[in-house]
């Protein structure tokens, strides 16, 4: 059954406190706990067997957590109303006293993905911004990927600009963290095909073939994917470059719409087979 | 020639408060004139037919206007050095000590284009927020498209947020403001076939024959597009809705990746006649 507690209403709650500490990153990684804002999030996450432990909301004013409480499981949930000064303080700063939830932060495990032709997957290498981040996962879901996976991250992906900026997608997806070594074995024992923009390709987006589905990658917004992503031949059999064709400089693309671009042309290819 | 100042080093400076000023869009409205931040949007500009009025910059730690002079015709310029405190006041918050230019605001007349098919135009209908609108920008110059329509623009493309997001590209895209009516009747005069992406489309994306150009038209990023966009039969022979197919809610593709899937998709379509 659910849990709903007596209104905190002082800043000074040791809770409340603790919940702030959770908009920094090393808190969160110390914690293994990380917020969602808003409830469309929040029941997103629960969806998709997020542990939600606590969500912290204005009450009276937000009954919409009774609404969310039909859609969802919080059985296992604390509902904790909090006055509207203690929802601003944890809220960072965002608009709509939406609703603040503490969650345990998944695994993020690469080795529960077991790649599967023709499936596509999302390779992430080093991404640095969270608003980047969230929009390529937002991309990525539209599209209907199988797996995102982060390598060497910069951003984790429990940010909370990353959530919000994906609109709650990021949990949608099956998604893993690992680093490019790891990757990399994980790509040769599966034997995965892998794809990537390079402006020094020939061959064009629309001419490389798809079909095989595999592992679309795509560097960091300033640095782009190094050298150790391209495999020397006579081992690099399964790897293609390709090449977005742009006008006016060869940055006007931005690392979400590259993404979302190439994503869509494999859709596209893939629908016929 | 160029005309060099003595440097100016006093925030009081009335020219100073003048460009401050032009951070706010009334104050650019009845001035007639924009701000541009940073050498490179600064020479896109000027490259397109921009009248750039004065750069203000820091020297001498910043020398680069000397190399961008070159790039440039700045003959009509005045090169102003200020303090890096007034470089800071001016560039409202902004990094790098990028120089900020004032820049006369063009026209962006519609009737200075002249449409033939098979050019594909983009129309963004009520785009309400800087950031969306300079991703759409960039996208379409990208994409290469042959103009962008603004009709009844909530953020006006001379935005400095709308500026740095196209990364300087608004500049190198045929660029008009306008009011739907008037688009509509330009939009008839042309014969201007029409395309929209709609949830309740039946045709997706890949299946709509995009050969013959035309406007594509995008709504605004909270209301999409209205019913006077579309016309009743017997007059609505020359549009066409089409779905980008989603996983995951309806919502999940943003403004700026949507504009981009599908600008991409009628390149894609337009290699081969």
């Amino acid at each position: 059954m659910e849990t709903v507690r007596p209104t905190i209403e002082s800043l000074q709650n040791d809770r409340i406190k603790q919940v702030v500490r959770l908009r920094d990153a090393s808190a969160r990684r110390k914690a293994g706990r990380f917020l969602i804002d808003g409830w469309r999030e929040i029941e997103l996450a629960a969806k998709h067997g997020v542990a939600i432990e606590t969500i912290y909301f204005d009450s009276p004013t937000d009954s919409r957590h009774e609404r969310l409480s039909i859609q969802v499981d919080l059985s296992d949930t604390t509902l904790q109303p909090v006055s509207p000064k203690v929802l601003e303080r944890i809220s960072y700063g965002q608009r709509d006293q939406a609703p603040v939830a503490v969650a345990i932060t998944p695994q993020f495990e690469l080795q529960r993905l077991q790649w599967q032709a023709p499936q596509i997957v999302l390779v992430l290498d080093r991404t640095e911004k969270p608003g980047n981040l969230g929009a390529c996962l937002r991309s990525a879901s539209a599209a209907g990927v199988a797996a995102v996976i982060l390598t060497d991250p910069v951003c984790e992906p429990c940010n909370p600009n990353t959530i919000r900026a994906s609109r709650g997608s990021l949990f949608t997806v099956p998604l893993a963290v690992t680093t490019r070594a790891e990757f990399q074995a994980y790509s040769r024992h599966y034997r995965i095909p892998s794809f990537a923009a390079r402006v020094t390709a020939s061959t064009e987006l629309w001419d490389q073939d798809f079909t095989s589905g595999g592992a679309f990658l795509f560097g960091s917004e300033a640095h782009g994917l190094d050298h150790d992503w391209f495999p020397p031949a006579p081992n690099n059999g399964l790897h293609h470059d390709f090449i977005i064709p742009m006008r006016g400089s060869p940055d006007s693309l931005n690392l979400s719409i590259s993404t979302a671009i190439t994503l869509y042309e494999a859709v596209r290819q893939q629908r016929t087979i």
